[in-house]
């Protein structure tokens, strides 16, 4: 039987495994956890909404569903195209008939000096939980011993979707929390500084909702600072290229993703960002049964640009190459992927959102925050996590948030 | 105003603080973590039935409710019992009129060689959440690797209620994950040997409830081992006393809990199991404003044995406590602590428990498992864990346990 063999179980891995698992096909998944992490929402883990379970989903329990899939825990070594074999970090070697690498990116720091040492990222279910504990510790601190100068300031560098989420999340929590949890404590004092280095935030969205976002954000207490670019980052905060220096405990990176180091030895062909190169099929170039889906794949548009590194283009790049899979065992030729754009969204905080729809419609407010939570829920994996989500956040609204606000591992 | 500092915010701690929050006192909490944790629950997490969140409840919401409490994140350092005085290890020295020692006990290794190095506990938060990483890890490994010898052997030593609860635990999750995410892997392979020193499990409760765990955990799959007697426990596995070496690559530890080393320096009287000394109002013997509760505290009931180290007795010395201290403000005598056994309960599955009653009544399967969930629930801090416990509950007993088996930390 034809062996497909699929390295990464987030939304492209998974919605290759899907589309094709009720065909005549072995596939053997294989992902560094025994979980899938919903990553729309791990900012919500990090500001203390969400429990860690509820975003992530154990893939063993996914593939009770389907049929002939294999799963795997490991680390993708290398590949061997010759062999047709990809080797695990384990030591173990896989065969396939067709590969599909589904790896994902992480966070990219653009050579930033000090950024990677002293930035979180927000991209795992790690480090997520690593921002919370960092974010509360703060708290604490600065209520047991008093505030030290900017001892509460918290830094998001970039203000794309995952930025002004962070961000109005932070300004959210902080206000919540220190009415309810930490009264001793100024919310003036917990500044959160979100800074952009382009004119705008929400680059991917129309102009009137980035100014929506600024103005939302401002109204929530975060100082929101446009066309400034950072220099440098140390433990004591950050260097902008203005010359300026924010004193900040907690700078979190959300302005970019780019494709892990550890990729780059794989011998294929790299493109813009570090992403593999792909044909109109997705084919990796050079190799006729490697593809390549979701945020690691340099996936075109029609008008040449590159797909966003979102949910969408992943799960639609997924499907498409499990067709081209069918395509290639029936000897049929293989297609060109075509990005359908469903639309973007981005929350912002508590009854507000923007969403922008393909037909150019463009919610705002109240509105656009419902249809993001509808949607988010939805496409929650698993009936458990959906309810138990459904249950944080209506505690949430309700009880302004007694969230699962604990320090872990400390 | 007279200022009560309490450290710990276990069950003794928090029930010391509620009996004495509305009085005209100042009370400060003091807690190495930001959250309390429902210890009995503990080994359901670290079995993937419930979320850390779940048993973790953040103590600045607790406070809410409370009139003049502050709380404090800090490690307890010393006692200046001349200055009225408690130092923390970040340095703070917080004054007190009386000061009430909660700070509960942690597992005891009774100097069997190589314990401590290689069992684990299940008495904290982490020490749950690093069992289930271990468990799923374990598992991961068969699956991807193939079996090799005991590779899969889970071995529990001590045969309490800590014990009885986690091997029953171990066996179900076993039996029902292995049906459902790991087909390939064949239970029989994944052995669960409960190990006791003396010759029945359950010491606490009465022998026919002792035969009945017994009965049932050899039924669910178990390995129950009496009288015998653990050695040493290496990497590799755990030396009997008998010679016997059995290979095992997680071992866990439930033998006992005893006081931690790092409160031996306090200059504090310590009895029995290095518990504090305590005259029959619970003041630490020697000193007029201190006192200490729960686990910590070497209470002795009316027979002059120790009262055992469980939930009911902190919540009892916490409360009588609370009363001895208004009872020293206002002038009045101190009063002896008398402990009221309320029965004990044990769990062993889905649909058997053990509940022995004062009033000599026995229970046991479903009508003592269904007390023990009620019981359990009711007690759990706070309507949103309830809610969520109940959700993963009843989701676990529908679904067989898809549960949150998630390895974090990766």
């Amino acid at each position: 039987m034809t062996r497909v063999v699929i390295v990464g179980a987030g939304f492209g891995g998974l919605a290759t495994m899907s589309a094709l698992a009720h065909q005549d096909v072995e596939i053997t998944l294989i992902d560094k956890h025994n979980f899938a992490t919903f990553q729309p929402l791990l900012y919500q883990v990090a500001t203390a909404g969400l429990n860690p379970g509820d975003v992530a989903f154990p893939i063993r329990t996914l593939l009770r569903k389907q049929k002939g899939v294999t799963f795997r825990q490991g680390m993708l070594a290398g590949v061997d195209s010759a062999a047709n074999e990809i080797s695990l970090v384990d030591g173990a070697r896989v065969p396939y008939d067709f590969l599909v690498l589904a790896m994902g990116a992480t966070t990219n720091f653009f050579g930033i000096p000090g950024a990677e040492e002293h930035c979180h990222g927000i991209y795992t279910l790690d480090e997520a939980l690593a921002v919370r504990n960092k974010v509360f510790s703060l708290f604490e601190r600065a209520a047991s011993q008093g505030i030290k100068g900017n001892a509460m300031t918290t830094i998001v560098i970039g203000g794309g979707a995952t930025g002004v989420e962070m961000a109005g999340a932070l300004a959210e929590l902080k206000l919540r929390a220190f009415r309810t949890d930490y009264p001793s404590l100024d919310p003036a004092q917990a500044r959160v500084i979100l800074i952009e280095a382009r004119e705008r935030l929400l680059g991917a969205f129309s102009p009137e909702l980035s100014k929506y976002a600024s103005a939302e954000l401002k109204g929530r207490g975060v100082e929101v600072r446009l066309n400034t670019e950072v220099k440098s980052v140390t433990d004591a905060g950050v260097h902008l290229a203005n010359g300026e220096f924010i004193d900040s405990r907690l700078v979190i990176w959300s302005a970019g993703v780019g494709v892990s180091k550890q990729f780059s030895d794989l011998g294929l062909p790299q493109g813009r960002q570090g992403r593999f190169e792909v044909g109109d099929d997705l084919r990796v170039v050079g190799h006729e049964n490697i593809f390549a889906v979701g945020d690691i794949a340099a996936t075109l548009e029609s008008d040449g640009s590159l797909v966003p590194q979102l949910a969408q283009p992943a799960i639609q790049t997924g499907t498409h190459v499990a067709k081209m899979i069918q395509a290639l065992i029936t000897s049929m030729p293989t297609t060109q992927f075509v990005y359908r754009n469903k639309g973007t969204m981005a929350t912002i905080g508590r009854n507000a959102a923007v969403a922008e729809l393909t037909n150019g419609m463009k919610l705002t407010g109240s509105t656009a925050w419902l249809a993001w939570l509808a949607l988010h829920l939805l496409t929650l994996l698993g009936v458990r996590n959906r309810l138990s989500v459904l249950l944080n956040w209506s505690w949430h609204y309700i009880s302004w948030g007694r969230g699962p606000r604990v320090i872990l591992g400390g």
